[in-house]
This record gives structure tokens, C-alpha cells and sequence, in this order.
């Protein structure tokens, strides 16, 4: 049965502004004239799947449940890896199969987008399947395919090692930056829910600081000061009010955050 | 009486292409799923409240009289600030109430948010009320909901302070850079109206530079000159033709400007 | 007859997020409410026509037919230089008469824009004729206005220079970078095509380097190895896998490149 999408979302590590962003939107357009189509993001870090991955956790439970997420960060692209198509009550993902799907795929909710079923023209590129794939299989998608149409179930998609953080004999977790906001903020993949008690107790090791202070929201703190926080989805955050903890601490994506008692 | 809304536009210091704002669309689409989405600007300085206000000020004449205007720059979020609702003949505009509204509002034209009375969740988060507040407000507004219904008239709204320039005892006018574009161009709180033949006449001094030239466009001086001219919004600016007077003055939003005959 | 627009892109230097986006788009929604609007690009260098040329270039195969695409790279706004508007069996592109239609311009394809005739109020501004005349102009033409009707055809259109490789005595191709994607991957002026058993056998020089490795897709070099290949517009480009090419050989638009055999 054909399950209507109400709206179109990009992800991408293209960059705001480029038109590669823009020529994927003519592609789905060119077929489908109707579609509605906004950017989820284009600021990903080049080829960075885990923070494109972070994004799409975040994202998901805001978006439609009749909208479409094309998610295009794909540095296989051209190489033998898979795309996969998740789809389940709410909104349908298509991404590469490198791991991009992992805080959201489930068995049985994949399939593999196979382009000579849909009928689709070989890619005429080896380096844009943005658009020589994933934009006519959205435009497809977009018109009503059902998502179990694009290909056979896939069983063995592709998981990212250490998506979640690891606890530690003594009870302190170990995980990393996941995403850096334009504030400078660091988002960690330090899930609140289930720490207990060493939320708001336990101090925040990151880029050679140790954040003992809390906070429920910026202004908690004096302008420039540190603090860590429960953030916008439930994981822990790093700011600096009025500024850049990025900056401050000199962290980007991948770097190791620690919340626990103080090592002695 | 409801007033339809023909195009909502967001305006934030997010960052272009952040997911933030792609969350913030996926809110307003999830309750009204055929509402018009654009963006204002998203290149605001994180938490330049003065240079979103100029911004939402150069840009208001030329909104569609049916627009929203969701301005998200809001250091103070999770504080006790409050959300205002400006509503006029023209477009709707929500804000926090933190001086950004000063060049626009006026008695008995900017209402509070009470969410209660909308019947909203409480926000989910302290830090992104982008998604928690301002969009579910939004998509209501948008559906026709009466800006009046959002809350009480506001009597004490916020207003930021030396928003115009100010003339001293020698004619001279003081001020400041409140935007600059991605050209590098200077755009100035000098509003050329009102300035007599102060423009076009007397030097503009800004970031130790004394600039004498004044033209009616770029082309008006040789490539990597400077020039002073009156740009786009009737506004004082300083450029360098096909350069960049940011990078050649080394000055960026809140450093001074001064019109007037050369100190001696 | 009216020819109907179905969707309008933009694509300009304003730089992604700016304002001066959004009050274009404004501009025409507020005469046409029901256009679909998108971004073709917005990050463009500041005032690089040849780069802009590139990029419509590269996206006009992939736009829909009806489509409209308002180009506005324009260092000489304000001056005497001309407005153009192109068309043909495909999209219809207004831009200014700058060189940046060099590569999709035909004799008796382009016309030049008269807004007296199209009964347009004179523009506001010296700087901004993206929101004064090309806002006004696209709006008219997405409500169906015949773009034979914006005034006569131009004859003598300004072609841009050097927009060709050149090949010299030895069978080597000089040309340009015209293009830095996000990724730092470098776009050159080398069309493939007609380039024969040079592409993929002759090393390319630029920046210093000489890339020897031809490759199909990133994945066929090892991480932080240099390729050259045949990217999705047809055009050499160079790349590093998982890294940038344009930060690697530091070089930026405008670079010479070159495609032959080694020199002696």
C-alpha cells in the first residue's frame, strides 16, 4: 500500500549552501513537482556518519510521521557499500548502510535499495549518488512507493562500533563529543536517562578540564564560565555561557568525555 | 478573528544548515503540514541580540503582510524571560523579550506568550525553546490562531539600549557596526534619514580608519578601495570594492562608528 | 503565451543563511504566494562569476524544465551593466550580464532586462537589485510572464574569457580551478569529454603537486592519498579521500591546472 509523504528532509555533510544541496532538490523535484522538501542539515562534518547519526537521533522524534529523511553522508559513495531504506510508524530514512542507521535501525526495519527494481537508470556518476540515487529513489518514495518495494530485507546492516558509552568498574562512563552546534556547545553520546544519581553530582572530564559545575540552563552560571548540562536530547552537553566551549576546551567531534568521580 | 499566515520565517543565530533549525521546521510541520517555511537569516552571531534586531528591521518592509516572523536569538532561554508576540498591519513576529523587538515594537503592539493559555506541553528542554515554545506557538499562529489570544498586552517590554546613534554638542553622530554581511561590507546603526548633508559630505571613522570617499555603489572607486555609501536599508555602510572592510578594518558587529567633520 | 514556473532556485554569494536570502525570497512571495522557492547555492566566493558559471552549469542539466533560476553574482550592481534573462526549451535564468551565462548563452537565447517595461518601480537601492529588480522580475516571470516579454533580445551579451581549457603545441591542457566544494575537493574547467587517452593516463599538476594516481571514486586510494578522477559534472577534479585537497595543495579558485604529459 502506498504510505503518503507529507514532507521531504535532507541530511547531509554537503555544506550550507551548496548546490549540491540544491541540484539533489531539482532532481526530486524534476519528478515530482509537489514535494516539499527543508534541510534537517547540510553541516555535518565531512564524512562524519557518527555525528550524522547523532543528528538523526535527535531529529527523529520531532519529525513528521509522514516525512521522508534523505541522509546523505557517504564517504563509500561509489564503492560497493549499500543503501539502505528504514522504515517502521514513523518517518522513512534513506542512508548510506555505513553505520548512519545505527541508533535506529532495528531487525526487520531495513531493507536494501535495489535501483534496477525500481527501475531507476544506472548512476551516472561514480562520486554524487545523492543525486544519481538516493534523490530518484526519494522522488519515488516521495509519490507513495511503499519503502518494502526498494529491495529485499537487509540482515546485516552495518552497526557503528561504540555508539553508546561504557561504564567502567567503578561506575564512571566513557564516551565522546558526538556534535559541536555553531554555539560551540559540545554535545556528548551521554545519555541522561539510566546515569542515576552522577547527573548533576558527578563531574565532566573533556579536553584536559574537569566540569564539576551543573546546570539546568545557560544562565545558570556567570557569562564565560563552564558548566555541563542535560541538553535539548537528554544527553549531557558542555557549554560556556556567552561563548564557545569548543573553542575554550579545544575539543571537536571524537574526543573522549568522562562523567565520573574524580580519578585520584 | 483568525488571520491566515501565508509564509512563516525564521530567523536565528542556529547557523546555516544546523539541525536546529531543521527540527524547528519538523515542529511547525508536524501540526500544520502545508505550512510555507523559509528562512530569514540563520547567520546571526550566537547571542547578537542587536544585530537580529537590525536584521528583522531591514527586512520587515519587504515581508509578505501575511508572514510570521519566528526570531529565535535568545541567550536567555530557560530563564525567566519571557516570550513576546509583536502583531501589527503587517507581519506577526515572535521574539524573545530581550530587546530585539526595539526597533519595531510600540505600545499596546506586543503581547506575552502565556503558553498555558495555548494549551501547550511545558517545554521538554531548558535550552531549546527554538522547538519547545516559539514553534508549537508558531504552527498555531499559523494556522490562524489570533495573535491576540497568545497572552496579556505587554506594557514593559525590553528595549535594548543606544539602538539609534546619538549626535553630540559639534553635529557629529556616534554609533555602531551592527552587521556584517558575508561580503564583509560594514552596515551601521546610521541611519542616513534625518542626517542631512552629513552623508554624502563628512568623514565616517570606524576601526581606526578615517574613510573621505563616499560613493553611490561599489563600482563608484577602484578595486580594494574604500568607500562610504548608503546601502540597501538606508543605512550608513563601509566596503571595500570586491574586498572585504571586516577583514581590511579588523572590526566586527559592536565597534564604533563616528559621522562628522574630523576631530582636530 | 505564459509558460508556467514551477519552481523558482536561487543561487547568489549572499553566503549561506544570510538575510540578503531571505528578503529576496520575500520579495517574491509577497507577489506570488504560491511559488516554491529553493537555494541553488548561496556560497559562492564573493563576486566569483566564473565560479557561479560553473555551478549553473553543472545543475542546469538536473533542474526541472520549468524551473526558473535567479542568478545573482553581480560585482557591477548599481552600475550600468545589464541584466540578462536566458531561455530556451529548459529553465529560464535571469543574471547579470557579467560573463557568468558564458556557458549556457546562445545567439538569440537572451534578452536583455528592460523593468521599465515591465512596469517595475526603479530599484530602491545602489546595492541590492538581487531584492530591487531581480526579486520583482523572477516573480513576475513564476506568475507566468513570457520572458520574450521582458525586453529585446541581446545580441551582444559579455562572454567570459578563458572559460575553455586550452591545449597547447604537446597535446597538455591548461586550465582553471573553478570550483572548491565543502569537502575541499577541486573542480577544474577540464571537460572530459574530448580530452581522449588523456584522462586517466596523463598526470594533472596543480598547486605544485603532480597527481599521477587516477582513480574512479575516493575509496580507490587509501585514506589521505590524492586522486584525480572524473567527477559528476564530467570535469577532472582532485580530491583527497577523507580530507582536502584544496587544504592539502592550498589552493583555491582560480588556480592553473594542468593535464599532460610531465614536462622536461
Amino acid at each position: 500500500m502506498a504510505r503518503a509523504v507529507d514532507s521531504v528532509f535532507l541530511l547531509t555533510d554537503f555544506g550550507a549552501g551548496s548546490h549540491y544541496v540544491g541540484v539533489v532538490k531539482a532532481v526530486i523535484l524534476t519528478v515530482n513537482s509537489r514535494a516539499i522538501i527543508h534541510d534537517l542539515s547540510h553541516r555535518i562534518r565531512p564524512g562524519d556518519v557518527r555525528e550524522a547519526g547523532y543528528v538523526l537521533e535527535a531529529s527523529l522524534p520531532h519529525l513528521p510521521p509522514r516525512s521522508l529523511v534523505v541522509a546523505v553522508v557517504d564517504p563509500g559513495v561509489g564503492s560497493d557499500r549499500r543503501i539502505a531504506c528504514f522504515y517502521g510508524d514513523g518517518p522513512t530514512i534513506l542512508a548510506p548502510d555505513n553505520g548512519l542507521l545505527t541508533g535506529v535501525a532495528t531487525d526487520g526495519s531495513v531493507r536494501v535499495v535495489e535501483p534496477e527494481r525500481l527501475e531507476l537508470a544506472p548512476p551516472a556518476s561514480h562520486t554524487f549518488h545523492g543525486r544519481d540515487v538516493f534523490a530518484p529513489v526519494a522522488a519515488k518514495l516521495s509519490l507513495g512507493l511503499d519503502p518494502r518495494r526498494v529491495g529485499s530485507v537487509m540482515r546485516d546492516w552495518v552497526a557503528w562500533p561504540e555508539w553508546h558509552p561504557i561504564q567502567d568498574a567503578t561506575g564512571a562512563w566513557s564516551g565522546t563529543i558526538v556534535h559541536v552546534d555553531a554555539f560551540g556547545n559540545l554535545i556528548t553520546n551521554l545519555d541522561a536517562t539510566g546515569m542515576g544519581e552522577a547527573i548533576g553530582r558527578d563531574p565532566v572530564a573533556v579536553g584536559g578540564a574537569t566540569i564539576q559545575q551543573w546546570g539546568r540552563t545557560f544562565s545558570h552560571v556567570a557569562p564565560g564560565k563552564l558548566l555541563a548540562y542535560i541538553g535539548s536530547t537528554g544527553h549531557v552537553e558542555i557549554a560556556v555561557r556567552d561563548g564557545s566551549a569548543a573553542a575554550r576546551l579545544g575539543v571537536e567531534n571524537g574526543a573522549a568525555v568522562r562523567l565520573g568521580p574524580l580519578e585520584s
